[in-house]
């Protein structure tokens, strides 16, 4: 399998193999073994089918050729699989039926590895929160230093972020695919395929053939998005605070990782710039899947085969970015007497003013933040024994709790 | 409020009233109201203020060019409300609290719109797929008749991926935002103010201050792309279903609608037109809503401000589309009689070639079938007896009880 | 008319008034009229109706809710200028003829002021190069230091960029629409009507009609993205330069702007904040424009619906945006001692490098690079006579005179 | 090189081996070759170091793998061809010179083929609407019969788009790129190398680099999505046409192509589906490349990787769709005696309105076409004599000469 040399996030991870063209050919004979299977069950077709299905060699280039003459790879699949494994190769069903559910099973598969490096994300996240729980830090809004936060608040946010939407992928209905040719099951003879299919799949049962009510695949696009989308706000957050100036963290160190041929000094956040390549395009190919809906009458003309690539590409530039986010996570380095030297004296006005206000009325305190910004002086000495940015954190660390008590419980169901 | 020129799916709809500019106004004075209410529960501040707050009187178009000096509505709307209401209002909140509180009111309000709408337009469905259980039609897949299926079946796969849109967005949590200028609730002074806030707001408790979370925006821009996904697919094959060619369905007859000014002769499928004018804009703006949440820091510069139409579009789009979707199922026009009437003999080709085949092996049947299709004789008489085509529908009545019977469970929930 | 509370960078702005109802309304009857005069000067219809169409009253309000009925507002126009301005208005027209026709001359006058702005920005950002063409600063990749560049250059490529998309916006060719029902211009009776009606609009005269050929609605998207583009790269690089760390630009000061309610001590990046909140959104509504090319037949039933709004809003955010970005490049304040203050010393590196390896070969000064990094020893004292950073901006200030060279030569055109 | 499992319209054509895997490692190669050339015509290095460039033999999936360092592939590119071809490979350069001209490389190897393709598809377009000049068919709007038109005007407005948009796609420039680590070219030393590079590429000379200021992606991408719009509407049309009720195209066939292995009689518009396919997904490619264009400073951490995909796919399918289109236009079958049995009597309603009109006036003339469509009397009889569809096309014939010679001027410049 040739990795994608134009997808760096993905090239060699785990869910590239997980969808990749020949993840695809296995799980389009999956589909075909388990129908065979559920057919056998139930009578309909002899025992020993599947077999012969999984045994075929399919070279999947040439497979790839053939489908342009279908509009899809089914077709001349199915002609190779009734040569090689006889007649009832593909009883009753249609092209959709083995495609879709074949989707299915990639996506269910290369949901497993995201699932489980947003699991591995989500505990190094955890782990900052906990250990970071009380380290002060500027927080920043609009690039501007707004009023002091602690790492540990910071972290609890990237972390409440990914477990929700993990979530929300683990909670997508991935169902099997079986209606025949327009949806009537009218060859498969019998409604009791559905829940048999299911189980041999290892799928959901749809209520009814979703040929052209497409939900599950833009349900997941949804959950893939929204998953790429916590991933790339902690990337985000991450190129930002190791940012020369800043340089309150620092991506994990590796031989080679974040070099420059021209800058020997530069190490680049390239875990992070790697994630944010994918959370930059997931939401658009989402869209594809969301705009496919529209799918007329029982079949449409383009808008099922726009669905495959932006699909298989959600899947794999997801689980690329949850696999380097892993990495990142958990060898985030993170320096926290940078974070206290760079805190601003100014961080403290909403502080100072509002103890001040508590003393001398609202207006009063304004006029004298006001003036001691004006004319340079340290916002800590307005309050009678000094401040410090430790101290006016608020509640950033009841909040921590909050978020690792309600991790806790999510992950404990 | 004027109505939108440029969205005909939208204007003088209920949708288009909850989340206008006035709605808008309306939310943001309720958000700010109940934050003072909160805080006079817990003793923080007077009692009073939030009663002040509702009776100030705020010029809207004026509110909005004053917006552009802080880049949002809030800050010049507490200047006048400090004015109003004194100086408790407000207290240690920040303009994100305040705009997100108020975008979640307008969402919760117009949602529970479109989601009557959409209620309605289900059981409209639920009452197609019921009365045409039986009435047979031509499946078609690409545009080509494939085999027969029913009406029922169809209107049934309508109902499925309407109710299944419906659930998702009745799903979506939709929490207050109280997290203060960097989200440590530091001038709140205490956590016990977010139940007390959410209670009073009607919104959901969220664990952590999501000013960069955006998980919930995201989380209702896809639902509302569903939605509007399966209104489109329904408009879609309602348009098809309509073509003069086919004429097996039509919208609901009203005086002027649908006319044309040259054309004396046309009846326009307008409703679904407007339907589908909607279901193809939703998804590029929950796109944009997806790739907001790529937040950086405490507050971003500009991926914020960039939610807010594409949201309230995006509700009022759906919005539209469900009432105009209503309208259509509960008064649309269906000729069993022209739908019998296209069904053409070819449509048995499946269903003759599998009878023939019981009899003869497939590999013979295939060859009767196809001698038959290219010496243009009628495939019904290649079975003993003859066949019709309502009798060549598969399972499609038994696959419109399950979808019925899912609906009514779902429902009955 | 109310101004868009959702989208300050809008609010109040030329553009905003120039794409408003209103505008709408003015482009539909200029529309009628010029058709009108444009029948009248070839003898088909009598004088006078022209002016009887532009001195009929409107309720804009009324129309949008009226428009439903058909989908499109021109219906129910038609059959008020009928009663106004007798039977003549509108002779031979269809909807799509009026309503396009509208649109491209709400383009045409809201380009206009984009246009100019533009140019002002422009204009502003070729003073900025020209006024900092030597002054040294750090370069920043992936959010590092990396070599020495120039704030010239820095503004040249803004420059560049903007003066790009400006030439592209402007060349965008503004079609007059005129096809009758289905486009065979049948009930017009001449194609001498083209270029006269096309003189009377003040647009361009089309080969075609172009009901279903929409490369001009497409293109205009594509221009007005590819110019939020180039302003949202001016106004990123705006605000991480203006970060609290780096602190080498800032924003023009005005009374009250930036301000934020709950620190006295903020100065946010609104406009930046602003432009970069259009230049989020431009991309996906002109995506809606491109999906909106498939086109069915001679009138497809949603797809030319679906593009009155995104093309609008479109026009509005890139004309907000514009307003914004004079402003910004106008006043931008740039901090040269900051700049060189913040210039790291390991900037150097490639320089001293590739000084070294004139000398030594290039293994040779890799390693003694690598050791002064490493060591902490200055990188300026490896080379002879030691060097300062403002030496090493390579060809920075060529670079300049060959991009305002380019934007003379291009605005001397 | 594999093929395209998951996008047909791709797979085994010459777009798909233009924007290979393979490919953009030959033009990664032929970039630092050309380097290497220029400098070496400039004196800066020695002759021969580009044969050795190109002599080298890499290996693709490796290199893929290991492009996760660096966040792209030139790094480990480099550090394979200073082994092989010395210290004077790349320099100078940073990997965004190298991957950006390659990427513009690729583009215009590609592009040559999608442009020699719609020659083809606008040819045979013309020769449709030479042929079919005179032969009437129903206008459609709205799916609904509207006026009659003939198929020649819509074939002139295929080709008007196709051709249209072959225009814009001809004239994007292809710029090389030469910027160094942060666009001061410090280390090449000389602006001289900016045309010599140039033409070594092939490409065009850029004013400054372009390495943040991303206007040739987008531009591209925007031709691309102009293209494949314009393909999509074409193919949509043919989809309609092709409808079992319509019957008044069909694709053309050969063996095996649009079969169904569950229906014999089935032939499914295959190309018209694989052609829309694309058009439905380029939009979105075009929208990330578009939103791109926001690149931070001198190199932003992700927006440039999240290019190259997309940019590709954008490539890969637009030309998939040009070769099927070429052909699909090259064979359509075109049925005018079922185009003449589909026009209904109704069509004729604006064109006997306005006859009746000239005699009787509007009013009593939308009377009686009303009174006779209320009562079912053909509109034929209402005008004396009788009239044909074929006489009600309008100017239908002298547009399609308007067109015909628009494209001939257009190709003779």
């Amino acid at each position: 399998m040739p990795s994608d040399l134009l997808s760096p996030v993905v090239a060699g991870t785990a869910a590239e193999e997980a969808a990749s063209g020949e993840a695809w050919l296995r799980a389009l004979l999956d589909a075909e073994a388990a129908l065979a299977r559920a057919q056998a069950r139930l009578g309909v077709i002899p025992e020993g089918v599947a077999e012969a299905i999984l045994a075929t060699h399919v070279d999947l280039d040439d497979l790839a050729v053939r489908a342009r003459a279908a509009g899809n790879p089914v077709v001349p699949l199915v002609a190779d699989l009734r040569e090689s494994a006889g007649e009832h190769v593909h009883r009753g069903a249609t092209s959709q039926d083995i495609m879709d559910t074949a989707a299915m099973l990639v996506a269910d598969r290369t949901r497993r590895i995201i699932l489980a490096d947003l699991a591995r994300t989500a505990d190094a996240l955890a782990g900052l929160a906990r250990e970071h729980r009380e380290t002060p830090m500027a927080g920043r809004t609009f690039g501007q230093q707004a009023v002091p936060t602690t790492f540990g608040l910071r972290a609890a946010g990237w972390l409440t972020a990914v477990a929700r939407a993990r979530e929300a992928l683990a909670g997508v209905r991935l169902p099997a695919q079986l209606g025949g040719a327009a949806g009537t099951m009218a060859a498969y003879g019998t409604t009791e395929l559905l829940p048999v299919f299911a189980e041999e799949t290892g799928l959901t049962e749809a209520v009814l053939p979703w040929h052209t009510l497409r939900a599950p695949v833009a349900e997941l696009g949804a959950a893939l998005a929204l998953v790429a989308g916590a991933l790339g706000k902690f990337a985000t957050d991450v190129v930002t605070l190791a940012q020369t100036e800043i340089g309150e963290v620092a991506e994990p160190a590796a031989p080679g990782r974040g070099g420059s041929s021209a800058m020997p000094h530069k190490r680049n956040p390239v875990l992070a710039t790697m994630i944010r390549s994918a959370a930059l395009r997931v939401p658009a190919y989402a869209q594809i899947l969301f705009a496919s809906q529209v799918a007329g009458l029982e079949r449409p003309a383009g808008e099922w085969h726009a669905e495959w690539l932006p699909l298989n590409d959600a899947l794999r530039l997801t689980g690329g970015a949850a696999e380097t986010a892993a990495e990142l996570a958990g060898g985030l380095e993170v320096f926290p007497d940078r974070m206290r030297a760079n805190l601003r004296d100014e961080l403290l006005s909403e502080h100072v003013a509002a103890a001040l206000a508590r003393e001398t009325g609202r207006a009063e305190a304004d006029r004298a933040v006001a003036a001691a910004l004006r004319e340079g002086r340290p916002l800590r000495d307005l309050v009678p024994g000094g401040i410090d940015p430790a101290d006016a954190v608020g509640l950033a660390s009841e909040l921590v709790d909050r978020a690792l008590a309600a991790y806790t419980g999510q992950a404990g169901r």
